[in-house]
């Protein structure tokens, strides 16, 4: 009989470690979600994990052909006397927002899609990952935004020169303080997606939230693309800066490349204060 | 024995109560469905939670990455003399429609993601929130446009002022009443379309509903903004269109801006008549 | 004892008739799935029932709205002279398309989305729908048109009239049965993709099918635009030809109208003969 | 008694069985997952099924059509002196992006929707389909694609052959190393979207995955269109190049032909090692 019970017992148990968390959530209590604990800084195992290693060369290949992509479409435009006949600074928008989309989408499961250390900075300061992944993650990102602006130089290396290798300087007309301040409020934009878009408790809530994830965060590229390529050509993303000034290699790339570091760093920072103190309030919870 | 049947018994029961309703909801029957019970005029409650103040700061933050946004991609369109070489018209369209889609899905969870005073009005006409709520929220919305429009201008002040600061007027060869049928039914479009995607009964029933949400009532936005850009510049928001003026603040944005704040109420009310009356029948139901 | 039993039986039973059959899909049998029956060609009751009216009044709401956003798009790009200070002919085809994924995504649960005489054709070709409701829709949607059509023309009457209204015409260089094939062809893509994504077979099956289902559709209208506008202008939908004719009222608009009923007709019936006999295999299913 | 407890033990195992595995997947244990066997390079059953024939004429028809749009939209970006008052470079982009999804989301179900002898033959070296069926699609893909060219041409013989075509070609100024590396990176981007977007492991845990797969793929497409269509007019699909180039039949078609079936080849080919060996570690695998 007690074993009878048991099967009784069990199966309920069972059932409740099975129900379909990511789907089911409407219907569950906002108790049932749990703060998932904060990520150690330190964690051994990890770099002797085939996974991890995975995941670092993913965040390589994503930043790699996301560089690629997005400098084939920058020179294929500047190119061009007449915009008209190119895809013109709104391609390009679609082309760093759309890249995002589609290279978060592929490797979410694999490395969590940051193809940016900004992301990886914000989401470190939220303690979502160790510092050592965070680390390895921005080290590939770099090295795969190099090589992915020398194949496109590769390609008609004069052009390349020519026309700016896709670099981010602040336009004529614009203050320091104002690039500065388009890159923090741009990656501010970025990264509050990237939190809404993966927050536990959320997904716990809002259908909407767990499918469309790399939508939203491909669409907050474009936006703050739309809005700031006239004034720093829209960095967000130190990777993407460091890679094409790196390639192109004058002066002019350098004299403002800290504003790409501070910017985006800052802006990250902010929307994590944001996200963990206004939104999920987390340090006023009684433990 | 009693035990073990009850715990049987209580093990179908917590399925039952823990049964997927958002995703399940098409082999439910039609009268699983209960009509949400009308927000009070007045919720005592709500003045002393964390919740409702976080909701009001998320509607500031919201309207002012809006407008933001939408402002600067506007000012990099207007300052060029070749519309070509800038993300054009469609652009700034796209820069509209864009930030709604990201920012409702960054906040519909948190403070159900309005961002527009007429948005606001029509849902509590149809009683979804308290007007206490609706109050907060409209203020809200009104400071974070303001902000959003004054960072804009402190980046480039003597450009803002000279390229019309992004702030709505009639376009020459439009008459007023054109402008204010073109903001009444553009509001129509919107409020409309938020009305079905927030449609409890409908989320009960058919399963892209409560996913796709946030994406087309963005493309509402944009698809407005495309149909109507050359007539009114486009409000459907009377608190993007109120932070504009206040920060342009010339004679040309104060003429027709009432326009802008009776197109919006008016259509938002006609949307929410339809909705209720037509669409959900709810006065001729017998209760 | 019995009882308990019972209740455990009861429990398993109940359990499945409530699986979600929507979403837990591709683990069930292909079994599992029902044909529907075909809708009669007269519903006795239908034309006493409210929600029959209800989705008569949804259709003619959506092309009022339909007409209205697409033509006045078509109209603030005509009026300029310079096509880059526009949304450009590819906002145009931003506009049909993303006016056709809000609107069915609003209108589906209401009448199914039609929106235009030659999917209500297609669908009652397979059998979705009765004869009875087919035609109310086909009035409903050409009435819709003509009032969309004409709030525009309101708007500015004398530029409707100089710029042509927004009617279907063949392009100069175009013969007559190159804008009838355009019109086939691309009826065609527009109805199978409407097939593809109310198909219920497919629905039990492939996740993406009923969640996505209103952007495809409106991504095929958006598609079609991009190729024909420049053979006829693009119409694929006999209501929306009709009611820019019939305000615009001149003889160009009327001297090719008979291709913009007979080429979406026929496209949408060998978009029904391809699902039905290729796709399905129903004839050559054994009862 | 016996009976009793078999019942519960029943009803658990059933519940087990029939979980809704797409959608509960984030609650499953990674060790629920099981590989997919390789499929045979020669199913006997398989000519002899109506399934099979049927998934052929799908391919048939998904390019055919996918041709036909994007050559169209070709043509008539082509024709007109200024690109302004056509959809322009962009438009064409979202042609050939917006047909892959449609129609990926239309077949999948049917075919799987390959509508690409690359993506045919990458899945064949990851074993997903058999060889017999690969031939048989790149056949039919080969035809379909000739036809839809073949039907743009009818529509405007002397233009089709003045303006190029639509077809493949590398542009002045890149040497044919550059275009075959576009090829390959391009069709990689593609291929590699592919293989995460129908990754059966990951469909198992990220809810994303099964919902939006057409999506990202399209989106693939857009984005190798935007970056590469000044270099080689973006081949990426060996169908879409020989339907073009044999009804354009001319010299400078032919020339440069090689590289539109030896770059997707390769680009599918890695994008198969690195997803089966980097991102599944597959031949790391303990069997």
């Amino acid at each position: 009989m007690e074993g009878q019970t048991e099967d009784v017992r069990l199966g309920a148990n069972k059932y409740r470690e099975r129900q379909p968390i990511g789907t089911a959530a409407q219907s569950q209590d906002d108790k049932d979600y749990k703060e998932p604990p904060a990520a150690p800084l330190f964690e051994p195992g990890e770099l002797s994990s085939w996974s991890f290693y995975r995941a670092c060369i993913a965040e390589f290949m994503a930043t790699f052909l996301f560089l690629y992509i997005t400098v084939l479409t920058v020179m294929g435009v500047a190119k061009s006397s007449s915009k008209c006949s190119t895809v013109g600074i709104q391609g390009i928008a679609w082309a760093f927002g759309g890249m995002i989309f589609a290279l978060v989408y592929c490797t979410a499961g694999i490395s969590g899609g940051h193809i940016n250390p900004a992301v990886t900075f914000g989401l470190l300061l939220a303690r979502k990952l160790s510092l050592t992944r965070a680390v390895f993650y921005m080290i590939m990102q770099c090295l795969g935004a190099v090589c992915g602006s020398a194949v496109v130089k590769s390609f008609q290396k004069t052009q390349y020169e020519r026309l700016g290798g896709g670099a981010n300087t602040i336009s004529s007309g614009y203050s320091t303080t104002s690039g500065l301040g388009a890159e923090i409020v741009g990656t501010f934009v970025l990264v509050y997606t990237v939190f809404s878009a993966t927050d536990a408790k959320r997904h716990a809530r809002d259908s909407h939230v767990p499918i469309l994830a790399p939508l939203p965060i491909g669409f907050a590229v474009f936006l703050v693309h739309l809005a700031t390529i006239p004034i720093t050509g829209t960095g967000i993303n130190p990777a993407r800066s460091l890679g094409t000034a790196l390639i192109y290699n004058k002066d002019q790339a350098w004299d403002d490349h800290w504003i790409f570091w501070v910017g985006p760093f800052v802006g990250a920072a902010l929307a994590a204060l944001y996200h963990q103190t206004v939104i999920r309030a987390i340090p006023f919870k009684s433990k």
